[in-house]
């Protein structure tokens, strides 16, 4: 019989999440176990090998049913080599052969994404971009992830570090960023950036009615709830939020001119309160340069897109390979 | 004998320039017309059949041995329909059939290109760019141009308007655009804005010892020599200059990550007192996400690159097309 699986791992610092693809990018199982990242590499490397034994035995297939097993991984990295450079949220990884290493631990093909990278992808063959040729994706979570699809492939850029649409810089000598730049994307349109500027401009004697429902600090979560209430200064932090979002996708259209631009990660759970203004910002905000101009959708596939996205790029990659 | 050669031609709104080229995108011959884009259209339209059949004899070759005609046009158009949707500094170019019509005024293939992508992608083939595989360059000059090339191809986006770096917003309310957006980042580093904001600065008050040397407004040649005799104003104005373009830099390296930035334009001729800071504020303000960094050069080929890339380009779509 032949190897017409593929599996997709998606590697976080909160969760591995795993699935089993068929050629047509559909999951046929899914087993998701908590990543432990703080326990270190060798514990969270067993997890992961324990995970696809479990998908083979959920799904009640034989390794040699598998053409490889892709993972998609925090970055930076280099997929070419299979080297995870540096993940932030997973303590003790530097500079590890993982490719290399998995593939001898569970003696498969292995292939090595970027996770941002591999969520976008997912989207592209199954998800919100389905139907275009060019897509770009933001990840608006804890940072701002994303990924470029050109021409139907990931680019990559000549090191592996393209797509770091976050790390774009938006306000020169702006807020400061962990990564070492100012006024980064990710410090005006992450969850996270949503919640500090409203602590911020509580600190600095801004009065608002809102307060986080636990007692601790306010979240996106909050500040969209206090918008819907009515409090101005909830209001005018979301309203800034969707308008430095929409300022990020004129660049992506300026730079890269995508068919569509795919927005995903937890701040979407806001739906339209985050959707509708985006889209007026861009909108309103935009060179009319082209008609139409390109879309703003939502991501449809939620966390399955980077197990669906690890597992395709897997298949590609161990073909060109084969 | 078979049809080795190609006319490039680089439509300008003050010159039109055209060439003969070889297979391996050397010039064989050059000439240059003025455009007298004031007459409108059909003189403009008449003074590039004129400029080919000059080629034609200057070179001493007959139309069959040559594969087709490049035209590297001022945008926005769409390649792949040979249509001019606007050309701002043509008046009465407005959604004009440009390819057909070229071709059927001159008997031969006629291919359309932007003009910014046609002048980087001869950088990119025998210019600046001739080493690697991917590359962007922004041109410099009244505006800021940008073309992209990935994988060794124009990237182009879904609408033939990707690499408008000059359109991408750099500082969100920011200086007015003419393209109606704010914030631009061709308001900061262009030749033009180099002067005005020079200009702004004398208008609100501040003192400088330099002028124009023809009593005029202060140029981006004024700034830089101000700034050589040590006037601090024009030092600052220039320094900023040198900051947003790297900041310009950081973002394309961010999103598209190529190997090499190529500078290009009027502003270049400033050499190392610009090149110097500009390498510099990259350095110092980028995450240091990759080593090596890609690198910052100047183009080579000064107004020859338009030509040889759109005559280059008309031979790989010919091709393609055959």
């Amino acid at each position: 019989m032949s190897a017409e699986f593929t599996i997709g791992i998606d590697l976080g610092g909160t969760n591995i999440k795993g699935g089993v693809c068929d050629a047509q990018a559909r999951l046929t199982t899914t087993h998701s176990v908590p990543t432990e990242a703080e326990q270190g590499f060798d514990h969270v490397f067993d997890r992961m090998q324990q995970l696809v034994r479990e998908l083979l035995e959920r799904a009640q297939l034989s390794k040699n049913r598998i053409a490889g097993v892709g993972l998609g991984t925090p970055g930076p990295l280099s997929a070419e080599e299979g080297i995870v450079h540096n993940a932030p949220n997973l303590p003790g990884w530097v500079e590890v052969p993982l490719r290399r290493m998995f593939s001898e631990a569970i003696k498969m093909p292995v292939a090595l994404e970027n996770d941002a990278n591999a969520a976008a992808y997912g989207e592209f063959l199954v998800g919100a971009g389905r139907a275009v040729r060019s897509m770009v994706m933001l990840t608006l979570g804890t940072g701002v992830g994303g990924g470029i699809v050109v021409d139907s492939h990931i680019w990559r850029g000549a090191d592996d570090t393209a797509g770091e649409l976050g790390h774009t810089i938006l306000l020169p000598n702006g807020r400061p960023c962990p990564c070492g730049q100012r006024g980064c994307l990710e410090r005006y349109a992450s969850a996270n950036a949503v919640g500090e500027r409203f602590s911020e401009a509580l600190a600095a004697g801004e009065q608002s009615s809102i307060a986080n429902e636990k007692g601790g600090r306010p979240t996106a979560v909050d500040v969209e709830r206090g918008k819907g209430a009515g409090d101005p200064l909830a209001t005018r932090i979301w309203d800034e939020t969707c308008f430095y979002l929409a300022l990020g996708c004129i660049n992506v259209e300026r730079l890269i001119c995508p068919e569509l631009i795919v927005l995903a990660g937890g701040l979407i759970k806001a739906g339209d309160s985050l959707l509708t203004p985006v889209r007026e910002h861009f909108y309103r905000n935009r060179w009319n340069l082209t008609k139409p101009a390109l879309q703003i959708n939502f991501a449809e596939l939620g966390t399955d897109a980077g197990v669906i996205g690890a597992a395709s790029l897997a298949r590609e990659r161990i073909k060109a390979e084969a």
